[in-house]
Protein backbone atom coordinates (compact mmCIF):
# COMPACT_ATOMS: atom_id res chain seq x y z
CA UNK A 1 0.00 0.00 0.00
CA UNK A 2 1.42 3.38 -0.64
CA UNK A 3 0.76 4.48 2.43
CA UNK A 4 2.66 2.27 3.97
CA UNK A 5 4.94 2.17 1.80
CA UNK A 6 5.33 6.46 2.58
CA UNK A 7 6.05 5.03 6.15
CA UNK A 8 8.71 3.06 6.38
CA UNK A 9 10.71 5.33 3.84
CA UNK A 10 10.25 7.87 6.74
CA UNK A 11 11.61 5.05 9.44
CA UNK A 12 14.43 4.47 7.48
CA UNK A 13 15.54 7.89 6.91
CA UNK A 14 14.65 8.40 10.72
CA UNK A 15 17.13 5.57 11.71
CA UNK A 16 19.97 6.72 9.70
CA UNK A 17 19.60 9.49 11.35
CA UNK A 18 20.48 7.69 14.72
CA UNK A 19 17.21 9.10 16.27
CA UNK A 20 15.60 8.18 19.72
CA UNK A 21 12.62 6.63 16.77
CA UNK A 22 14.39 3.39 16.81
CA UNK A 23 14.18 2.71 20.35
CA UNK A 24 10.69 4.50 20.67
CA UNK A 25 9.36 2.17 17.84
CA UNK A 26 10.90 -1.01 19.49
CA UNK A 27 9.34 -0.26 23.15
CA UNK A 28 6.54 0.49 21.41
CA UNK A 29 6.74 -3.21 20.02
CA UNK A 30 6.78 -4.71 23.01
CA UNK A 31 4.06 -2.18 24.67
CA UNK A 32 1.24 -3.88 22.33
CA UNK A 33 2.67 -7.47 22.75
CA UNK A 34 1.45 -7.31 25.96
CA UNK A 35 -1.50 -4.31 26.03
CA UNK A 36 -5.30 -5.89 25.84
CA UNK A 37 -6.85 -3.31 23.18
CA UNK A 38 -9.61 -1.56 25.37
CA UNK A 39 -12.34 0.36 23.53
CA UNK A 40 -12.95 4.09 25.96
CA UNK A 41 -14.91 6.88 25.56
CA UNK A 42 -13.28 10.04 24.66
CA UNK A 43 -15.76 11.76 27.17
CA UNK A 44 -13.25 12.02 30.30
CA UNK A 45 -14.98 9.97 33.33
CA UNK A 46 -14.41 12.79 35.86
CA UNK A 47 -15.27 15.22 33.55
CA UNK A 48 -12.67 17.51 34.03
CA UNK A 49 -10.05 19.33 31.78
CA UNK A 50 -6.29 20.04 33.22
CA UNK A 51 -4.20 22.55 31.92
CA UNK A 52 -0.80 22.07 32.89
CA UNK A 53 3.13 22.60 31.73
CA UNK A 54 5.02 20.28 29.34
CA UNK A 55 8.00 19.51 31.86
CA UNK A 56 9.45 16.37 32.03
CA UNK A 57 9.37 15.95 35.72
CA UNK A 58 5.26 16.21 35.14
CA UNK A 59 5.56 12.83 32.69
CA UNK A 60 3.92 10.10 34.92
CA UNK A 61 3.94 12.34 37.78
CA UNK A 62 1.19 14.89 37.80
CA UNK A 63 -1.87 12.09 36.60
CA UNK A 64 -0.76 9.66 39.89
CA UNK A 65 -0.45 12.71 41.80
CA UNK A 66 -3.57 13.51 41.35
CA UNK A 67 -5.31 9.99 41.75
CA UNK A 68 -5.99 10.44 37.43
CA UNK A 69 -6.20 7.13 35.00
CA UNK A 70 -6.39 6.44 31.71
CA UNK A 71 -9.61 7.98 30.15
CA UNK A 72 -10.34 10.33 33.67
CA UNK A 73 -9.48 13.38 32.45
CA UNK A 74 -8.48 15.92 29.14
CA UNK A 75 -4.94 17.09 29.10
CA UNK A 76 -3.59 20.22 27.85
CA UNK A 77 -0.07 21.26 28.36
CA UNK A 78 2.34 24.09 26.70
CA UNK A 79 5.31 25.65 27.82
CA UNK A 80 4.38 27.19 31.19
CA UNK A 81 0.76 26.61 31.08
CA UNK A 82 0.08 29.81 29.51
CA UNK A 83 -0.93 31.44 26.47
CA UNK A 84 -4.74 31.95 27.36
CA UNK A 85 -6.44 32.13 23.67
CA UNK A 86 -4.73 28.88 22.58
CA UNK A 87 -5.74 27.21 26.05
CA UNK A 88 -9.28 28.65 25.92
CA UNK A 89 -9.68 26.83 22.34
CA UNK A 90 -9.11 23.84 23.74
CA UNK A 91 -10.88 23.71 27.23
CA UNK A 92 -13.89 24.64 24.86
CA UNK A 93 -13.30 21.54 22.44
CA UNK A 94 -13.38 19.41 25.95
CA UNK A 95 -16.81 21.62 27.40
CA UNK A 96 -18.70 21.94 24.15
CA UNK A 97 -18.16 18.57 22.36
CA UNK A 98 -16.63 16.12 24.91
CA UNK A 99 -18.91 16.66 28.87
CA UNK A 100 -16.03 18.80 30.54
CA UNK A 101 -17.70 20.59 33.08
CA UNK A 102 -14.55 21.55 35.21
CA UNK A 103 -11.31 22.99 34.77
CA UNK A 104 -7.71 22.89 36.86
CA UNK A 105 -4.96 25.07 36.02
CA UNK A 106 -1.93 22.87 37.41
CA UNK A 107 1.60 24.95 37.65
CA UNK A 108 4.69 23.64 38.87
CA UNK A 109 7.66 24.80 41.26
CA UNK A 110 10.72 25.31 39.38
CA UNK A 111 9.30 26.03 36.03
CA UNK A 112 11.58 26.85 33.61
CA UNK A 113 9.20 29.74 32.28
CA UNK A 114 9.58 31.36 35.39
CA UNK A 115 13.69 31.57 34.92
CA UNK A 116 14.27 32.37 31.34
CA UNK A 117 17.23 34.88 30.33
CA UNK A 118 16.88 36.88 27.60
CA UNK A 119 20.54 36.70 26.92
CA UNK A 120 21.35 33.03 27.43
CA UNK A 121 17.82 32.39 24.56
CA UNK A 122 19.35 34.41 22.12
CA UNK A 123 22.87 33.17 22.85
CA UNK A 124 21.13 29.30 22.52
CA UNK A 125 19.33 30.28 19.39
CA UNK A 126 22.90 31.94 17.75
CA UNK A 127 24.36 28.90 18.57
CA UNK A 128 21.56 26.40 16.65
CA UNK A 129 22.01 28.51 13.44
CA UNK A 130 19.21 31.00 14.02
CA UNK A 131 19.67 34.05 11.59
CA UNK A 132 20.28 37.67 14.18
CA UNK A 133 17.69 39.03 11.75
CA UNK A 134 14.92 36.23 13.42
CA UNK A 135 16.47 36.78 16.39
CA UNK A 136 16.33 40.74 16.61
CA UNK A 137 13.02 40.32 15.44
CA UNK A 138 11.21 39.38 18.25
CA UNK A 139 10.36 40.29 21.45
CA UNK A 140 12.08 37.33 23.34
CA UNK A 141 10.48 37.36 27.04
CA UNK A 142 7.09 37.85 25.29
CA UNK A 143 7.15 35.47 22.52
CA UNK A 144 8.47 32.14 24.62
CA UNK A 145 5.89 32.89 26.93
CA UNK A 146 8.12 33.67 30.09
CA UNK A 147 6.44 34.23 33.37
CA UNK A 148 7.25 36.37 36.41
CA UNK A 149 6.49 33.77 38.75
CA UNK A 150 4.70 30.27 38.81
CA UNK A 151 1.75 31.60 41.35
CA UNK A 152 0.79 34.69 39.90
CA UNK A 153 0.79 32.59 36.50
CA UNK A 154 -1.93 30.46 37.62
CA UNK A 155 -3.86 32.89 39.26
CA UNK A 156 -3.99 35.35 35.70
CA UNK A 157 -4.59 32.05 33.77
CA UNK A 158 -7.54 31.37 36.03
CA UNK A 159 -8.67 34.78 35.80
CA UNK A 160 -8.50 34.86 31.93
CA UNK A 161 -10.35 31.63 31.58
CA UNK A 162 -13.25 32.73 33.58
CA UNK A 163 -13.29 35.78 31.99
CA UNK A 164 -13.86 34.32 28.58
CA UNK A 165 -17.07 34.94 26.89
CA UNK A 166 -16.98 31.61 25.11
CA UNK A 167 -16.30 29.59 28.46
CA UNK A 168 -19.75 29.28 30.35
CA UNK A 169 -19.74 30.80 33.64
CA UNK A 170 -21.03 28.20 35.48
CA UNK A 171 -17.87 25.98 34.75
CA UNK A 172 -15.48 26.13 37.72
CA UNK A 173 -11.86 26.63 37.36
CA UNK A 174 -9.40 26.15 39.87
CA UNK A 175 -5.71 27.09 40.21
CA UNK A 176 -3.39 24.66 41.88
CA UNK A 177 0.15 24.08 42.34
CA UNK A 178 2.34 21.03 42.25
CA UNK A 179 5.60 20.36 44.19
CA UNK A 180 7.82 19.18 41.59
CA UNK A 181 10.03 17.22 44.30
CA UNK A 182 7.39 16.47 47.00
CA UNK A 183 4.28 15.82 44.46
CA UNK A 184 1.90 17.61 46.78
CA UNK A 185 -1.30 19.89 45.49
CA UNK A 186 -1.43 23.31 46.99
CA UNK A 187 -4.93 25.33 46.23
CA UNK A 188 -4.04 28.29 45.19
CA UNK A 189 -6.78 29.99 43.16
CA UNK B 1 0.63 32.28 56.72
CA UNK B 2 -1.86 34.46 54.05
CA UNK B 3 -1.11 32.87 51.16
CA UNK B 4 -2.19 28.88 52.71
CA UNK B 5 -5.42 30.62 54.52
CA UNK B 6 -6.16 31.73 50.52
CA UNK B 7 -5.85 28.59 49.64
CA UNK B 8 -7.85 26.97 52.14
CA UNK B 9 -10.51 29.63 51.43
CA UNK B 10 -10.28 29.05 47.90
CA UNK B 11 -10.73 24.83 48.64
CA UNK B 12 -14.01 25.51 50.57
CA UNK B 13 -15.25 27.26 48.48
CA UNK B 14 -14.99 24.99 45.25
CA UNK B 15 -15.62 21.87 47.62
CA UNK B 16 -19.26 23.65 48.23
CA UNK B 17 -19.77 23.34 44.56
CA UNK B 18 -19.40 19.27 45.04
CA UNK B 19 -16.51 19.85 42.68
CA UNK B 20 -14.26 16.66 41.74
CA UNK B 21 -11.16 18.97 43.61
CA UNK B 22 -12.43 17.01 46.99
CA UNK B 23 -11.46 14.00 45.15
CA UNK B 24 -8.33 15.02 43.85
CA UNK B 25 -7.06 16.95 46.73
CA UNK B 26 -7.62 13.17 48.61
CA UNK B 27 -5.69 11.48 46.30
CA UNK B 28 -2.69 13.54 46.57
CA UNK B 29 -2.60 12.99 50.08
CA UNK B 30 -2.28 9.38 49.72
CA UNK B 31 -0.01 10.16 46.49
CA UNK B 32 2.77 11.74 48.65
CA UNK B 33 2.09 9.75 51.62
CA UNK B 34 3.66 6.70 49.59
CA UNK B 35 6.25 9.11 47.16
CA UNK B 36 9.62 9.01 48.01
CA UNK B 37 10.57 12.81 46.79
CA UNK B 38 13.24 13.30 44.39
CA UNK B 39 15.39 15.72 42.48
CA UNK B 40 15.15 15.71 38.73
CA UNK B 41 16.45 17.43 36.09
CA UNK B 42 14.15 19.83 33.83
CA UNK B 43 16.48 18.77 30.58
CA UNK B 44 14.43 15.78 29.38
CA UNK B 45 17.09 12.68 29.20
CA UNK B 46 15.79 11.62 25.60
CA UNK B 47 16.63 15.27 23.98
CA UNK B 48 12.88 14.75 22.77
CA UNK B 49 10.06 16.74 22.94
CA UNK B 50 6.44 15.24 21.79
CA UNK B 51 3.33 17.02 20.42
CA UNK B 52 0.42 15.24 20.72
CA UNK B 53 -3.08 15.16 21.67
CA UNK B 54 -5.16 16.79 25.00
CA UNK B 55 -7.48 13.27 24.64
CA UNK B 56 -8.56 11.01 28.14
CA UNK B 57 -7.62 8.25 26.16
CA UNK B 58 -4.14 9.31 25.78
CA UNK B 59 -3.63 9.62 29.61
CA UNK B 60 -1.24 6.88 30.90
CA UNK B 61 -1.01 5.30 27.50
CA UNK B 62 0.92 7.43 25.30
CA UNK B 63 3.87 7.79 27.49
CA UNK B 64 4.30 4.11 28.43
CA UNK B 65 3.30 2.92 24.69
CA UNK B 66 6.23 5.11 23.37
CA UNK B 67 8.75 3.72 26.31
CA UNK B 68 8.78 7.05 28.12
CA UNK B 69 9.11 7.38 31.44
CA UNK B 70 8.96 10.59 34.12
CA UNK B 71 12.33 12.80 32.75
CA UNK B 72 12.30 11.25 29.23
CA UNK B 73 10.18 13.94 27.33
CA UNK B 74 8.68 17.37 26.52
CA UNK B 75 5.00 16.29 26.13
CA UNK B 76 2.95 19.30 24.62
CA UNK B 77 -0.75 18.91 24.27
CA UNK B 78 -3.79 20.62 22.69
CA UNK B 79 -7.26 19.92 21.37
CA UNK B 80 -5.96 17.68 18.07
CA UNK B 81 -2.28 18.38 18.05
CA UNK B 82 -2.45 21.53 15.76
CA UNK B 83 -2.45 25.51 15.93
CA UNK B 84 1.45 25.69 15.00
CA UNK B 85 2.25 29.01 15.95
CA UNK B 86 1.94 27.83 19.82
CA UNK B 87 3.39 24.65 19.35
CA UNK B 88 6.57 26.53 18.02
CA UNK B 89 6.44 28.55 20.96
CA UNK B 90 6.74 25.68 23.67
CA UNK B 91 9.06 23.73 21.15
CA UNK B 92 11.54 26.78 21.10
CA UNK B 93 11.69 26.70 24.58
CA UNK B 94 12.63 22.61 24.80
CA UNK B 95 15.01 23.46 22.18
CA UNK B 96 16.95 26.74 23.30
CA UNK B 97 16.37 26.03 26.77
CA UNK B 98 15.98 22.49 27.79
CA UNK B 99 18.10 20.63 25.32
CA UNK B 100 15.76 18.99 23.01
CA UNK B 101 17.47 18.03 20.21
CA UNK B 102 14.22 15.91 18.11
CA UNK B 103 10.80 16.54 17.90
CA UNK B 104 8.12 14.02 17.38
CA UNK B 105 4.18 15.11 16.44
CA UNK B 106 1.69 12.20 17.70
CA UNK B 107 -1.85 12.25 16.56
CA UNK B 108 -4.21 9.48 17.33
CA UNK B 109 -6.86 7.67 15.42
CA UNK B 110 -10.20 8.35 15.81
CA UNK B 111 -9.27 12.11 17.22
CA UNK B 112 -12.46 14.05 18.39
CA UNK B 113 -11.04 17.37 16.57
CA UNK B 114 -11.81 15.35 12.75
CA UNK B 115 -14.75 15.24 13.62
CA UNK B 116 -16.27 18.46 14.91
CA UNK B 117 -20.13 19.53 13.46
CA UNK B 118 -20.57 23.07 13.36
CA UNK B 119 -23.74 22.71 14.30
CA UNK B 120 -23.65 20.52 16.93
CA UNK B 121 -21.04 22.62 18.55
CA UNK B 122 -23.12 25.81 17.76
CA UNK B 123 -25.99 24.15 19.73
CA UNK B 124 -23.59 22.78 22.70
CA UNK B 125 -22.33 26.59 22.90
CA UNK B 126 -26.11 27.73 23.25
CA UNK B 127 -27.10 25.35 25.65
CA UNK B 128 -24.11 26.24 27.69
CA UNK B 129 -25.59 29.75 28.04
CA UNK B 130 -22.98 31.41 25.37
CA UNK B 131 -24.86 34.91 23.75
CA UNK B 132 -26.02 34.32 19.59
CA UNK B 133 -23.76 37.51 19.55
CA UNK B 134 -20.46 35.26 20.67
CA UNK B 135 -21.09 32.13 18.37
CA UNK B 136 -22.26 34.27 15.28
CA UNK B 137 -18.83 36.22 15.83
CA UNK B 138 -16.43 32.93 15.27
CA UNK B 139 -15.59 30.89 12.51
CA UNK B 140 -16.40 27.98 14.44
CA UNK B 141 -14.75 25.51 12.58
CA UNK B 142 -11.75 27.39 12.34
CA UNK B 143 -11.88 28.48 15.54
CA UNK B 144 -11.85 25.12 17.18
CA UNK B 145 -9.35 24.11 15.44
CA UNK B 146 -11.08 21.14 13.58
CA UNK B 147 -8.67 18.91 11.65
CA UNK B 148 -9.70 17.02 7.62
CA UNK B 149 -8.15 13.98 9.11
CA UNK B 150 -5.48 12.52 11.78
CA UNK B 151 -2.90 11.61 9.01
CA UNK B 152 -3.04 14.62 6.78
CA UNK B 153 -2.94 16.90 9.97
CA UNK B 154 0.28 14.91 11.75
CA UNK B 155 2.15 15.66 7.81
CA UNK B 156 0.88 19.28 7.75
CA UNK B 157 2.41 20.22 11.51
CA UNK B 158 5.59 18.40 10.56
CA UNK B 159 6.15 20.51 7.28
CA UNK B 160 5.26 23.65 9.12
CA UNK B 161 7.17 22.90 12.65
CA UNK B 162 10.35 22.15 10.04
CA UNK B 163 9.51 25.21 7.91
CA UNK B 164 9.63 27.72 10.89
CA UNK B 165 12.49 30.20 10.75
CA UNK B 166 12.80 29.73 14.37
CA UNK B 167 13.32 26.01 14.73
CA UNK B 168 16.79 25.07 13.70
CA UNK B 169 17.16 22.81 10.77
CA UNK B 170 19.14 20.39 11.93
CA UNK B 171 16.33 19.26 14.35
CA UNK B 172 14.41 16.10 13.04
CA UNK B 173 10.95 16.25 13.22
CA UNK B 174 8.87 12.96 12.95
CA UNK B 175 5.22 12.13 11.76
CA UNK B 176 3.32 9.45 13.76
CA UNK B 177 -0.06 7.92 14.30
CA UNK B 178 -0.82 6.08 17.35
CA UNK B 179 -3.70 3.48 17.31
CA UNK B 180 -5.83 4.70 20.25
CA UNK B 181 -6.96 1.11 21.07
CA UNK B 182 -4.16 -1.04 20.28
CA UNK B 183 -1.72 1.14 20.79
CA UNK B 184 0.33 0.58 17.92
CA UNK B 185 2.62 3.90 16.27
CA UNK B 186 2.77 4.30 12.96
CA UNK B 187 5.39 6.74 11.02
CA UNK B 188 3.72 8.95 8.63
CA UNK B 189 6.12 12.04 7.97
Amino acid sequence: MKSDAKAEVGQTESLEKGSVLKEILEANQKFIQQFQPVKLSHHPRKKIAVVTCMDTRLVDFLEPAMGLKRGDAKIIKNAGNTVPAEVIRSLAAAIYSLGVKEVLVVGHTHCGMAHVDEQKLANSMRENGISEEVIAGLNLKEWIGAISDEESNVKEMVKEIKASPVIPSQVPVHGLIIDIETGMLRVVA
